[in-house]
C-alpha cells in the first residue's frame, strides 16, 4: 500500500473536540499514515467563529465559515461532525451522506434519537457511519462490542457512562461533600456544564446506554425504552451507609438479557466495593461486558475530554479512510439489524436486591409494621440495621433479597403512608455483577 | 450484503480451543451472520485424533487426519492454526499462506519466535494473517491497539498476561499459601502445566509482551530484547511485606517509551494496592494502556481456556471473512513496520524504585553499613522498617527512590558480600503506572 495516499477530512464544528482532532493528527498523523498505510489530512474545518485561538494552528485556508464546504465540498472525503445538538448536526450528516460522504460523529444524543434515519441515508448512499466517540469517550469500546466481541451473546452490560456523574460521587464520597456542594464546585471549574440536567439526571448515559443496548441485541431502541434515573438529591448518608455495608454507589446503565426479555435502566445503584467497577474514580467511565462465549470483560478510560475524544473519533476516521481506499465501504455497516430478543421488560418486572433507608419513629411496634408491609409485598429481608437511637426518631437500614420492581414501588408507597415512617422512605438498587470474580 | 453467504473454515488442531470455536459458530452462528453479514461455517478439522470426545458433536465428513485437506483444500477459505508448539505450527501457517489462504492463530509462541517470517509469507501472498487470541485471550487486545487507539504513541503498556502465575499469586496471597504449595494443587486440578516453566518463569508472557511492544513501536522484535524474571522462588513473607506497605505483587509485563527509549521486560513487581490493576485477581488478565492522546485506558478479561480463546478467534475469523468477502484483504495487514523509536533500553538503565529485604545480624553499626553501600550505588532510601528483632538477626524491609537497575545490581552485590547480611538479598522493582488516577 501507498501509505502517503491521502484521505481529505473536513471537519464540521471547531470546538475542544475538534481541536483535538487536528492536534492529534499533526502530532501523530505520519505514524497514523506508517500504522495504517493511508493518511487523513484536514483539508476544511467549518465553524461560524474561526477566528477564536483554539490552541492548534491550521492554514487560513482550511478554515471556512460556509458548511457546505465541508459537507458537499469536492475535495472531501470525510465529513467529521462535531457540532453537537440535534438539529443542525443532524442537517449537517443527512447532507453529507445526500453527497455520498462517509460520516463519522461523536453526537450521542443525536444518535441516540434520529439513528434509525441516519442509518438509513448512510445504506442509501453506501456511505460509512462511524460513531466511536459516542459511547465511552477514548475507550475503544463500540469496536470491542461489535467486531472484537462479535461471537457473544451479551447478558449483561454495566457501564459507567458519565464522566460528570462519577466525578461528583466520588468527590462526595471523598470529600464528604453534597451533592450540591460538589455540583457547584465541579461548575465553577468548568467540570460541569451551567445547565447540568443532561449529565446528572441520566440521560447522557441514557443516550449512551441505549446505543449499546442496540449494538448488542440488534435493534435501534431509541430512548423510550430507557428506564432513567439520575443522582440529583443523592444524600451524602446514604454513601456512608452503602460504604458501611460493603458497597459503593455509582450511576450505572444496566443492560441485561435474560430469557430474551432485554432490560435497559440508568439509575444510581449500590455495587459491590470490591467489584472492579466499584474501583473506577473520577472522570474515568468504565463498561463491563459479559458474553456467552468470552465471559466477563472490563473497558476503562477517560469517557469525555479534548483528546480522548479525539482518540476515538481519529480512530474512526482512520477506519473510514481504509474502507474509501479499498472500496470496502459498508463493511462495518453503521448499523445492521439482528434482533435476537423478545421483549423489553417493563421496569416494574425487573429484579434487583434493595437498599431502604426509612426515617422511623422510635417506638415499639415500629419493625414489626415495616416486616409485615415488606412481608405483603413479597419483599424479604435480607439484613436490617437500627442505629442506636437517642431521639425520638431513629434509622432504619434495610437490604432485602430481590424482588420485582412493582412489589418494591408499591411497598414504598406503603412505607409512606405509614404513620411510624417520618419521611418519604429512601430506596437505591443493588446491582450484582454476576460474572465478576471479585465481586462475588 | 447476502447474509447468508458462506465462509468455509479450516480448522487444525481439535483440541479445547478448536472445540470452543466449533461450539460458538454452532450456537450463534446464526447471530454472527446476522451481525457481520457473512457467515463462517466450519467445513473441516484435522487432528491426529478425530475419535476422542471434545463435547461438541461435528458429521463425520468434517473430520480428517489429513492436514492438506485443510491447508491446501479448495474447499477452504480461512485456515484456523490452533496446533500450538512452533515447528508442525509453523509448518502449517506457511503452506496455508503458499497456498494463498487467510490465516488466523491464537499461538503466541510461534509469533514471538518467527513472527517475521510468516508475516513476509502473508505479504507475498497477499493473505491476511489474524492472531487477536495471541495476547489476553477472550480481550480484543490487539483490536483495540492497533485500530481502537491507532491515533495513540504508546508511553506506558503494563500487562497482566499470564493467568497461572496470577492465579498463583492470588492463591499464596489469599490463602497464605507458598508457591509450591499452589502450583502442586493447581497442577493436580489442570489449571497449570505438568512442565509449568513457560507460564511460572515468564517465557508466557515474554511472548505476549513482545507482540504487544511490537505493535506499539513497530518493529517486530522477537523475544531477544524482552528481559524476563518469572515468579518462581518469591516468598510469601514479601507479599506480606508489600501489602502491609500498601502494595501487591504481580507478575508483570512492561513496555515503556521514553525519550525513544523502549524498554520491554516481565518480572514480578509490587504496584500500588489502590490502582486498578492491582485488583486484577485470579486466572484474569488485564493490560493498562497510556497513550498520548487518549490517557490511560485498561482491558480486562480472561486470558485463556477454550470460549475466551474461541471468543478472539471466530472475530478474527469474521474479520478475514469480511476481506474475503470485499476483496479488503491486507486492511489491517498481519504487520506493518511503522518504528518510531530509537533504541533498546539496556535493562541496567532501567530506572525503579525497588524493594529490598535484608536478612540481617541485629547487632550496632548494621544499618550505617548497609546505607553506606547504597548510598555508593547512587540509591537513596525512601522508608525502612526492622522488624522487632527478638533473635540474632533481622530482617530489614527498604523501599528506595527510583534507580538505575545497573546500580541495583552492584549494590546488590556489594550487600551481599557484607557479613552483616545474612542471606541473598531480596530485590523486587516497584511499578508506577504514571496515568492511572487511583494509584497516584
Amino acid at each position: 500500500m501507498d501509505e502517503t495516499e491521502k484521505i481529505r477530512v473536513g471537519i464540521v464544528g471547531f470546538g475542544t473536540v475538534g481541536a483535538g482532532v487536528v492536534e492529534c493528527l499533526q502530532n501523530n498523523g505520519a505514524t497514523i499514515a506508517r500504522r495504517a498505510g493511508v493518511r487523513p489530512v484536514v483539508q476544511r474545518i467549518a465553524d461560524l467563529d474561526i477566528t477564536s485561538d483554539r490552541g492548534v494552528t491550521v492554514p487560513d485556508d482550511v478554515l471556512t465559515t460556509d458548511v457546505g464546504q465541508v459537507l458537499t465540498g469536492e475535495d472531501i472525503d470525510i465529513v467529521v461532525e462535531l457540532v453537537g445538538g440535534t438539529n443542525v448536526a443532524k442537517d449537517c450528516i443527512m447532507r453529507a451522506l445526500q453527497h455520498g460522504k462517509p460520516v463519522v460523529t461523536a453526537n450521542k444524543a443525536l444518535l441516540a434519537e434520529h439513528g434509525e434515519e441516519i442509518f438509513e441515508a448512510a445504506e442509501a448512499s453506501s456511505a460509512d457511519v462511524f460513531y466511536e466517540a459516542s459511547v465511552g469517550g477514548g475507550i475503544p469500546i463500540i469496536k470491542a462490542m461489535r467486531e472484537g466481541l462479535i461471537a457473544n451473546r451479551f447478558s449483561e452490560i454495566v457501564g459507567i457512562l458519565n464522566g460528570t456523574c462519577n466525578y461528583i460521587l466520588t468527590k462526595m464520597e471523598k470529600e464528604g461533600a453534597t451533592f450540591e456542594e460538589v455540583l457547584y464546585a465541579a461548575q465553577a471549574a468548568g467540570y460541569a456544564e451551567a445547565d447540568p440536567s443532561v449529565d446528572v439526571d441520566g440521560h447522557d448515559a441514557a443516550h449512551k446506554a441505549t446505543i449499546l443496548s442496540s449494538l448488542a441485541y440488534g435493534e435501534w431502541f431509541g430512548l423510550d425504552p430507557v428506564y432513567v434515573e439520575g443522582i440529583r438529591g443523592l444524600e451524602l448518608e446514604d454513601l456512608r451507609n452503602a460504604a458501611n455495608l460493603g458497597y459503593r454507589i455509582k450511576l450505572l446503565a444496566i443492560i441485561k438479557q435474560h430469557d430474551n426479555d432485554v432490560q435497559m435502566r440508568v439509575h444510581p445503584a449500590l455495587i459491590n466495593a470490591s467489584s472492579l467497577v466499584a474501583h473506577v474514580n473520577d472522570v474515568y467511565n468504565a463498561v463491563w461486558i459479559e458474553g456467552d462465549t468470552v465471559g466477563g470483560t472490563m473497558y476503562y478510560g477517560q469517557g469525555a475530554g479534548s483528546r480522548p475524544t479525539a482518540s476515538a473519533v481519529t480512530a474512526d476516521i482512520v477506519d473510514v479512510a481504509l474502507n474509501f481506499k479499498l472500496g470496502s465501504h459498508g463493511r462495518i455497516p453503521a448499523f445492521r439489524p439482528h434482533a435476537g430478543y423478545a421483549r423489553i421488560l417493563p421496569m416494574e418486572e425487573v429484579h434487583s436486591r434493595y437498599y431502604l433507608r426509612l426515617q422511623v419513629k422510635n417506638a415499639p411496634g415500629v419493625l414489626a409494621r415495616i416486616s409485615t408491609v415488606l412481608g405483603e409485598k413479597q419483599i424479604s429481608i435480607a439484613s436490617l440495621t437500627q442505629e442506636e437511637a437517642t431521639h425520638p426518631s431513629a434509622s432504619l437500614i434495610i437490604l432485602t433479597h430481590a424482588a420485582p420492581e412493582g412489589n418494591m414501588q408499591n411497598a414504598l408507597q406503603a412505607l409512606h403512608q405509614l404513620d411510624e415512617v417520618l419521611q418519604k422512605p429512601v430506596m437505591l438498587r443493588i446491582e450484582d455483577l454476576s460474572a465478576d470474580p471479585q465481586a462475588n
